[in-house]
């Protein structure tokens, strides 16, 4: 099932880290610190738990909700990532 | 409707102007350029023309998904957003 994973996180290393974990996973990145990829419930919650000890005792937050394929099919989207979306993090 | 409406932009002006729409159409933030709610289709198809004319012709990716109130439900969250994400923008 597809999810969308997204975070906030002030800590440069840790937000690399968790870009990687979400890789890692199957999922593709469509902004800076946005994810998406169609992954079982399973593997869902396995990452984001995987996250949350990357994350640690640092301040941020992070977020993973399923999106079923009506939604996503019904979303909206424009433009392309900024170059340093690409290259930081 | 619930939507998340991301974006990944670069120039500062403009994403004030829209973190200002996005609550002006009753959006809440729940991340520095993240933002969730529960309005109409009609109007998240509005506020995404409105976004996308915001950003003109300047480098950016906006992503806009209904999330139906199952998703939401089974959604996973931890932490607080970073103070900064709430200075900026």
């Amino acid at each position: 099932m597809r999810c969308l994973l997204f975070y906030d996180i002030t800590h440069d290393r840790i937000r690399t880290k968790i870009a990687d974990a979400c890789l890692d996973y199957g999922l593709d990145r469509v902004q800076y610190s946005v994810f998406t990829g169609d992954i079982s419930r399973n593997l869902q919650e396995e990452l984001f738990f995987k996250v949350m000890d990357l994350l640690g005792d640092e301040t941020g937050h992070i977020l993973l909700t399923p999106v079923c394929q009506k939604d996503w099919r019904n979303r909206s989207a424009r433009g392309e990532m900024p170059p340093a979306a690409l290259r930081i993090g």
